[in-house]
């Protein structure tokens, strides 16, 4: 039996897309969690220094896309066509780059650039990058039956969905009082986000799954 | 037969790689380039909103990794099996992660931030940033044997010679007097560089193309 296990801070963040994964293929594996004050120490265990890694039998894998695409593969989550599957991962890949830009302006701004800076920056965050993002992702899943690839349940809808609340968790972070929860504000994205938690098995990962900030 | 079209800036940037994919593969394709003012007008007809594009037989698919993934497989280039695909995406990602960083400062932070700001950021990027990421590659390419995943050929070692000279491109774009011919002095990523340039078709392609700033 192959084992699995995941390495990560014990957030969810950018390493639940994978244990959501996972859990839908049933697979048991091992969720490992470390603090902050450990990572530099664990830095050069990782491939790339980066961490979520995946470890399939003792060897470890790098980056979500990469890891969620090869998983999606194994579970039949990764479209029946190579045309299905450059949109899985175009549409995983636009996410990505609009979770980026979110954890760029919270996180990194916050300290890098002055206070008006940041809120200036924060500014066009919620108010321009989310709102324009999200809007074309509720037209593609509109679009698209329901899901982000033609009509059927595939990877990037359980990737969407587990970083669905990290805006929440990035604002909490930041100490934004700004109410973050953008998904819920648009019906073909909120509709895809309950269907994917209403998955039998992503329903008893997440009442089971520790309880983090973020 | 196929009909391949590219749509992007009068750049080689972000749609290089997908150039070299196709000349690699020896199909014909248009390379529709547009200049920065009618990109308005543009934009809308594009998925997601962005180039390059990739359209294939009157379809329209975006996002340079996932070109660059599907056109990997069509031409041979995506590794033999499930695991050598994933080690390609990742290593790509994290290239793109790179290059993605390096874009936001010299061109974003250029204007967004103030002069003091800016400069600090460029520093890190020269003398932190850049360096580490290309030690690090370097160190995975002397592991692989002169390529970027398991001793042969593939996508990703494409991907990272057609952005190996954007790095200059961007410098000179924001007017920064620094040398940015960076990879050359990593013995192994400059080896794979020129294999790659050496590569026949890629060598047809490089001499016929139109030259651009980036």
């Amino acid at each position: 039996m192959t084992s699995y296990k995941v390495h990560y801070f014990d957030f969810r963040a950018r390493a639940e897309a994978i244990r959501f994964l996972l859990s839908y293929g049933g697979v048991n594996f091992d969720d490992i969690r470390f603090e902050e004050d450990v990572w530099p120490k664990i830095k050069p265990t990782m491939p790339f220094g980066k961490v979520p890694v995946l470890e399939v039998d003792g060897e470890k894998y790098s980056h979500t896309i990469a890891i969620c695409n090869f998983l999606g593969e194994k579970f039949n989550l990764a479209g029946s066509n190579e045309i299905e599957k450059m949109q899985i991962q175009t549409a995983a890949l636009f996410i990505y780059d609009l979770i980026g830009k979110c954890e760029d302006i919270t996180y990194y701004y916050k300290d890098a650039f002055g206070k008006e800076h940041y809120e200036k920056e924060v500014n066009k965050l919620i108010n321009d990058i989310i709102p324009t993002a999200l809007t074309l992702f509720d037209g593609i899943v509109a679009d698209n039956n329901g899901y982000f690839v033609n009509g059927k349940l595939t990877w990037v809808d359980l990737y969407f969905t587990s970083l669905s609340e990290y805006f929440q968790g990035l604002f909490t972070w930041a100490e934004l009082k700004h109410d973050a929860n953008f998904v819920d504000k648009y019906e073909n994205l909120k509709s895809l986000k309950d269907k994917v938690l209403a998955i039998e098995k992503i329903k008893n990962w997440v009442e089971k799954r520790p309880v983090t900030i973020a």
